[in-house]
């Protein structure tokens, strides 16, 4: 079956009641948008008092996924790590485009696949606004857009000295998830890590909150050592870690027990795993300890502290010992 | 050579003195940049009384460029199709993210890529906020972003009985470029045809312009007349339009004298050729007087007129009588 470019677009990718024309208004809720879908360019109204939060992640078939990948999940994933980026910002999200690139059209595929994407999208408000669908190999290009109060975005700058560093969620899932898939360690139970590798749940309520209380932020989508160093390097500090106060989910403890796995993989897999999309953020010991006050969205853990400055580096102890890993995270073309 | 992905986007992908943090201005210019590149998110200024514009596109080897295309062409483009579509909603032209999937590092390439990349962005005042790099088959999505005040978007929807319909520049050259690089056409000076392919020039400064006076625009990427048809589609109008007016450049009108090409090829070029990237736009008859006092900084053509509404059609008429071409613009997976 042969199914013109803007029959797909609008078909698969149309949200009922969302964007449309000279609309703002959903449900009672603004949604933002001006023009939506079906003009050269959408049109979007950043309310007074905010500023503009962008990010774009691209996700590339036999890089970030294999080819035989549920669609649904990928459509799910796909806009998830996007609305991470946005969360550790402190970003609300509100509006995203998806560039879509298929070798052909699989009705059943791009069902699934919006299915998906749109599930996550209802689940916080955001109005899909464009895009394009290209013809080619399969890549998925989002970029979701947010709005953050006037100088209130949550940067990786902000970290001082005496800071604690704390990490949202368990560490490790996501990458444990992936060695599994590709069959590096036999697991009891690997089910619970390949959800966590592709159905990952942004953090975008605990960043909101954080944005009101922390110094600085980032999400561990290269590994907790990778992005804290970039926190590190942007403020100019240096950073202890403790490797057992690492939150280990509990699905990761029961390996252990079961001896599929040791607590020295699983303290690598949480220090340089990628895929967990957790946040990691410093702040100020007061500060802290009105952010437990608060009803949390998700569990927050304190696994260091910012020390001296300008050395910019990370020292990592075990048992009040400094221990030497050497491991850094993921990076694309050094991978090769 | 291995370089990791983060080095590459620092050493091709940073324009200097643009969008550094917490600097909005660059040489007395404002560029609307609270955090550029560096962070999970760029943080953008809008200013009071504007609306955001957003597009994106995607250019996928093999699709809408060839493999051995000159790196910097690429570039360049990549860019220009998406300032177009700013330009049909008569925004002025901001930010772009730009997310590129390479196979391999080749730094020739990319230092070329972005020097064409960065001439055009300059030209137009632009800050690059961010973006994403992988690995894998070669394809580039550019999300362009521009500002236009409150309300006064170019739509497709405002075209009104009466409006004359107008194109800027000259029409078919693209499409005439790309036969040319495909071999389907032997002219007598392809290079011409090439250029205008690759070096499309946005139409920026007109369509600014423009939202002070016409009723509706759109750019012409797939064809005049599938672009046109998505005016009249929009609108819910008829439209008039006359061959012998269809604006053909001094180059075409050569290969024409030179029997290259006859004039029903080049008139079948100028309407459905796509990758024009000029604009379509329909204007108020008095509104056109005054368009056309002013110093356009590009040639602009009446081809025909609004008509009757609701019929949803486009009537081709030569010296009068109508003729039927049945020709439809460029549609992916139609082609295939």
């Amino acid at each position: 079956m042969s199914l013109g470019e803007f029959d797909l677009i609008k078909r698969y990718f149309k949200q009922t009641n969302r964007g449309s024309n000279n609309s703002t208004v959903n449900g009672g809720v603004d949604t933002g948008v001006h023009i939506g879908i079906g003009d050269d360019c959408a049109i979007l109204d950043v309310p007074e008092g905010y500023q503009l939060a962008v990010t774009t992640d691209s996700l590339v078939c036999g890089v970030h996924f294999f080819e035989d990948v549920c669609a649904y999940r990928l459509g799910y994933k796909s806009l998830a790590v996007n609305l991470s980026d946005l969360a550790a910002m402190g970003a609300t999200p509100k509006w995203v485009s998806l560039a879509i690139t298929l070798p052909s059209v699989d009705e059943e595929w791009l069902s699934e696949f919006s299915r998906g994407f749109f599930e996550l999208a209802s689940k916080h408000n955001i109005t899909l606004i464009g895009g394009d669908t290209t013809k080619g190999p399969l890549s998925i290009t989002v970029s979701a857009k947010g709005i953050v109060p006037r100088n209130k975005a949550l940067l990786r700058s902000g970290a001082q000295i005496g800071d604690l560093i704390c990490v949202s969620g368990a560490l490790g899932n996501g990458a444990l998830g992936l060695a599994s898939k590709l069959d590096q360690i036999q697991l009891k139970d690997h089910n619970v890590f390949i959800d966590a590798l592709e159905l990952t749940e942004p953090r975008n309520e605990l960043g909101m909150l954080l944005s009101l209380n922390a110094s600085s932020c980032i999400d561990i989508s290269d590994g907790l050592l990778q992005d804290l160093g970039h926190i590190v390097e942007a403020s100019q500090c240096s950073a202890t870690v403790q490797l057992e106060k690492l939150p280990l989910s509990a699905a990761m403890l029961a390996e252990i027990s079961n001896n599929t796995l040791t607590i020295d993989q699983a303290l690598q897999f949480a220090l340089t795993g990628g895929d967990d999309y957790e946040l990691a953020f410093t702040i100020n010991k007061q500060r802290y300890e009105h952010l437990i006050s608060c009803n949390l969205p998700t569990k927050v853990t304190v696994i260091g502290e910012i020390v001296s400055p300008n050395q910019l580096n990370i020292r990592l102890t075990q048992n009040n010992k400094t221990v030497s890993p050497q491991l850094t995270g993921w990076d694309h073309f050094k991978q090769s």
